[in-house]
């Protein structure tokens, strides 16, 4: 019996490809770590092959396949109909990066809040006066002893964010849910008494934003919360909260987002994720405003995180092309 | 008997200024809340007056003055000697800005280890790549599951700071105290245990150096500690690290680390404060670190916490000047 075929779309580097480096696979790999393959090469190489690692810009189908493996959380890329309709299993790398996603996400919540772009770039001429460059503040203060995270989406990386709030002073913590799933108000409590906050409950979106002193959206890029976050959503937070997306960019209206920045519906925001990236330009309304910190999609993009997911992105599909257990398959049940 | 007066060295704003509306204190203040009010004016309007409320950079004297009241926690621009000499008492602002000031400390050790000068300033040309800016992560991840905070200094700014660090994985905690004190291993465990971190242990600067993940500098800025973050220290660091000084800039040798970061000695650093500040060009060694994040001292820099610094300073100089207990007194001891 021959052996199957792999393709590898992308160099994984000196710690990971290694783990290709066996008997049983007839392995085809894009030589470059920084450069994407392209779709020709992939197209003209996932011929025959029974399994393809991707990343989360890459699109692929082929007659033989029966694994894909992608090496990322989400997977909006992939065709899920497709796949099931073909009996193709999918591995993802979920859990590995939800520490990586929940520093980035306090991190800039801390950075709207406090002006970055702009102190970034003060020295040499600094006036320091007593109110120059005030922001409002993260942690609980005097004159705010209480402090409310509202959350789009409550899943591990949203828990991990709201755990390393708690020492900052926050005692509330809002979410919303998919509409048709069930309350969970004993697993809330449960959550509020181990994290040791007031309370965690689960809120329509007005509330949500009407009351957090910082909004996080991490939800899932699903086709039905495309601009949970729009005009309404905006004007009805608080001026002197901040809005911060390390999900999707799709989540969130960024003409809206723009408007409410310019207009002071909201004090700023830090975005890792952008609706239509990679194609941002400097003339992007978000880069243009000053309280908007826009990062590249770094999220997850820490050395440990990242050897971690192209580790297990490399076992999904070894072990799967070999008809072993994944470590991380996604079931798909629709 | 003439109403004592009182001279207030800046403009504090509308939320601050009518407390010295009364008719019990002859009250001159300088109009500005941006601009300071200079050297001349504060000398000439200082004569005859029995109080006065200064900002960081003022130095001052006068010959009726019994109350210094500064708006701020730090005290090294005022000249202890010669206001016990004198009978003067000094007010400051501790504890109120705990909180901001630890917030930014976090933000800045996030910060250093993401490469936030270059991943906020890379769209719109951005070629996603598996470990393009990756930087190592804060928190503990599957190859470190600990994760140690060293503080060269280890006051109520270090604690809230290493609270905060707590749910991100930190399982140890090293500190510098002054070596004329005595050690305090029972406060140190009460402290680990009341945390949930493994141990809290006072250390030499080297042990520090070598086995710290990131390394805050939370030191008074005194004489004594100048440079105490040193070339022999940086050297002594994990070339993962990341250096954190949101204190005073004399305690790290910018020369030092500037070499330290070109060199990669450590990974990267956020500092708040540098030596020589405000004259601090864009030609500076630190400022054209790419792995540096350079902040203008807004440590304190939030709405709430400024507001209360400007409200206690302005109640130590009332209270001080009619002869009761100010808020916050210096007890000036040496």
């Amino acid at each position: 019996m021959s052996r199957p075929k792999v393709v590898v779309a992308r160099n994984l580097g000196p710690d990971v490809m290694p783990l290709f480096n066996r008997s049983d696979l007839d392995v085809v790999a894009w030589h470059s770590e920084t450069e994407a393959c392209g779709r020709k090469w992939l197209l003209e190489n996932i011929v025959g092959a029974s399994g393809v690692l991707v990343m989360l810009a890459d699109k692929v189908a082929g007659p033989k396949l029966r694994i894909v493996s992608t090496m990322s959380v989400g997977y909006e890329h992939v065709d899920l109909q497709q796949l099931t309709d073909r009996g193709v299993r999918l591995g993802y790398t979920p859990d590995v990066l939800t520490d990586a996603v929940a520093d980035l996400s306090i991190m800039l919540a801390l950075m709207a809040g406090r002006n970055s772009r702009e102190t970034m770039s003060v020295w040499p001429s600094y006036p320091w006066s007593p109110f120059a460059f005030c922001g409002p503040q993260l942690s609980a203060n005097w004159l705010h002893p209480t402090r409310t995270a509202g959350f789009i989406g409550f899943g591990r990386i949203a828990q991990a964010t709201l755990a390393r709030l708690v020492p900052f002073g926050f005692t509330h913590c809002l979410y919303t849910g998919n509409p048709a799933s069930a309350p969970t108000p004993e697993r809330d409590a449960t959550l509020a008494r181990t994290l040791g906050v007031e309370s965690v409950r689960r809120v329509a979106l007005a509330e949500l934003a009407r009351e957090s002193d910082v909004v996080f959206v991490l939800a899932p890029g699903a086709p039905s919360l495309r601009h949970v976050v729009d005009a309404a959503f905006l004007r009805g937070m608080k001026k002197t909260a901040v809005l911060v997306n390390t999900a999707r960019g799709t989540l969130v209206d960024s003409d809206a987002l723009a408007l409410a920045l310019r207009e002071g519906w909201l004090w700023g925001a830090g975005i890792d994720v952008v609706e239509g990236e990679p194609h941002v330009g400097a003339d992007h309304p978000l880069v243009k405003e000053p309280r908007c910190v826009v990062l590249p999609h770094i999220g997850s993009a820490t050395t440990e995180t990242r050897l971690g997911m192209a580790t297990m992105a490399a076992k999904n599909l070894i072990s799967g092309v070999l008809g072993d257990t994944m470590p991380a398959e996604l079931s798909i049940t629709r």
